[in-house]
């Protein structure tokens, strides 16, 4: 563990090996993107505060004690270290690690990482290779520049629940956190892309995601159907943004359960998806129903088309319908929860879903990474318990020894 | 535009300056992918089929006979050459670019781009640096490995769907394109790691995203959730997916519009938001109140706390009340439709709304790039149209003379 978090590739390396980051992020939405890093094989210390470290990691409903499940799904790879930024000593400490890092991260609120002495200048200023990232709710010229933000924010004020739910309804908030871990990854892209800029001209740059930037680029579908519409963009239940596709609807299948259903959707590009979703439902006598012939016909004929699926779809369960449906080329997807896909074989045989042992939550099981690489494989490991490689990172870094890391906590500097 | 797509960095050059992509992309998963590294500075050069391009490119359901507001916001700042890659010759050419390409990316249906003689395998053989990335549907190992996906089918079997929608009812599609875009994104970052990787091996890799993988990732919330319950996450109606919260929840402020709603969070990692906002709404009397003392006793009284939210909101409109409660540090986001994002000043300073010429559209309003690097400015360009660039793509890469080239045209190669 003495130079990264453990990984090793198929090739003996990983593709962000050697890549150093200081992350200061909390909760999701730059916690999100430094788990992309680690994931990479970057070697991430998570900065955190010693009285009970950075917000995500205690705010279990659960077990207040113990380390939340939140922080779990979302830390895992990372080494943590604990240091009071509120200090002289500790932030001194934190300058001196600047100028050995190539990547410097926070999410805090508008304005506390600049309180803090750590603004884009001041580090630059320490390093002028570092990249320094920063996630925050809204981008520079914004009237809400200053206010707080956390994913439902993002997601309400990018767009998102504007388009999400049904017709006439109210607006319904996605249940991806997509203002979140969509900021986060946003991120990760920046930070990586002035990673391979620094290869060329050896200096750093900042990087700058705002939430509800962010949300907007995930809605963008939204926005061409404006262009189409000439109108705002509509909830439209399961029917795409466009709006402008038969079928695209869920259909309730055989079974009890609350995700009893299948998506079916055929493009409107053509008509072959629907020639073969009429073949497997044994009416391709419909072929040249005039109701059906066009892609714009089936749109104005929508309840015509819901009534012959559901009529078919009631009869088979969710998974069935799905492999059905599937074999015959027609795009269908059974919806799945979230024990469904965790018991999955396919999940887990490619590391999608991963079992890890905690040191005090003991065995779990959690979603890995979906980047697959063929030479860059990074193992999952549970995340860091607060403060667990204090002395590793400050006996690397700074050359800091047992007995002044033993003072320095004493001191509550770490 | 003869080494790229026009940018003009701040600092001279851009991210991916000299990168060149070879993009086989259609649709939205890959199409977004490109995107983001076209917005980096790569020369990103689709490749499409003459008759028609790809099939995002002539989806319009307003004007068939032109390129769709679909294809034009996924589809920006890159350049379009035509190649028909059923034709030997055709085939033949791609070969000769893939020596000089940096990244060769598509998201055909399974199996397509191995049937056209372009597998990892052989992509390899002709280029041992290039990375060669694809998005699917479903990973290795999958049930559902061979089938069609669209963004819906990612969306329902990644878990999107079965945790967004109201409590009870049927699942629902988020209306962002998590699915597409979701991957696409996801697949960006697994390129430009490679890319970095790269740097040190000299050799390129394959990276591989599957639409329901990655929004497995962006729903990973929902699998703490079910850590937390010790059931499949639920849909929860604006509730976070942890359920554990309140308020957490869109109000309805004054206005006749549907989105004239709020959303209003309050951490429950304490009760300072809370507090911030019983004084904005009037009620510091209630500080002390035993059924507000607590997060969890303001989860407990979720209804009594909506009353109160509810009872402020419906005498403010959107705006106002997010100017208000965010002054006062309260989470809280006006839910906008894309209109409202669109005529955004902040938006359109920073670039993330932008208006365009196109050459057949004429002016047009879109959204740009959320991810703000400080040392790489690349300014939006309309999407080329079809086959825009043969021009200048054959003549710099394979050195094809005006004469030639239109010889391949009249044989239905190019």
């Amino acid at each position: 563990m003495s130079e990264g978090n453990g990984q090793t590739g198929a090739a003996g390396t990983t593709a962000l090996h050697g890549v150093k980051v200081l992350d200061l992020t909390q909760f999701e939405a730059g916690t999100s993107c430094t788990e992309a890093l680690a994931w990479l094989g970057a070697d991430v210390i998570k900065v955190e505060n010693p009285a009970g470290g950075e917000q995500g990691r205690r705010s279990s409903a659960d077990r207040p004690d113990q380390d939340s499940w939140y922080f779990m799904v979302l830390n895992a790879n990372k080494r943590s270290i604990t240091l009071n930024l509120k200090e002289e000593r500790g932030k001194a400490m934190l300058r001196e690690m600047i100028g050995q890092a190539d990547i410097f991260i926070e999410n805090f609120a508008p304005g506390v990482i600049d309180r803090l002495g750590f603004s884009y200048d001041a580090v630059r200023a320490l390093n002028p290779r570092i990249i320094y990232a920063q996630v925050k709710g809204f981008g520079p010229g914004s009237a809400y520049e200053n206010y707080l933000s956390f994913d439902m924010i993002g997601q309400a004020t990018g767009g998102a629940m504007s388009i999400t739910g049904e017709p006439g309804g109210r607006p319904l908030k996605p249940g991806p956190t997509i203002g979140d871990t969509g900021a986060g990854l946003h991120c990760a892209i920046g930070i990586l892309g002035a990673l391979y800029q620094r290869q060329a001209t050896g200096e750093g740059q900042k990087v700058f995601v705002a939430m509800q930037d962010s949300t907007v680029n995930l809605s963008r579908i939204a926005f061409a159907a404006q262009l189409i519409h000439k109108k705002p963009a509509e909830r439209s239940g399961n029917q795409v943004n466009i709006g402008t596709t038969a079928p695209s609807e869920v259909y309730k299948a055989n079974g009890d359960g609350p995700n009893d259903y299948v998506y079916v959707y055929g493009s409107r590009a053509s008509s072959v998806h629907w020639h073969r979703l009429l073949d497997v439902i044994g009416r391709p006598d419909l072929k040249d129903d005039p109701r059906f012939a066009t892609p714009e016909a089936r749109r104005d004929h929508v309840d015509d088309v819901n009534a012959l699926i559901a009529d078919w779809m009631k009869d088979h369960d969710k998974y069935d319908a799905m492999r059905i449906l599937g074999e015959a080329g027609v795009p269908a997807g059974a919806v799945l929860d979230t024990q469904e896909i965790t018991d999955d074989p396919g999940m887990r045989q490619r590391e999608m879903i991963v079992e890890l042992d905690h040191p005090e939550r003991g065995r779990f099981t959690m979603p890995g990474w979906p980047v697959k690489l063929s030479e860059s494989h990074v193992p999952v490991q549970p995340a860091p318990l607060l403060g667990a490689d204090n002395g590793d990172v400050y006996g690397g870094w700074l050359g800091l020894s047992g007995e002044e890391l033993a003072a320095l906590k004493n001191d509550g500097v770490i």
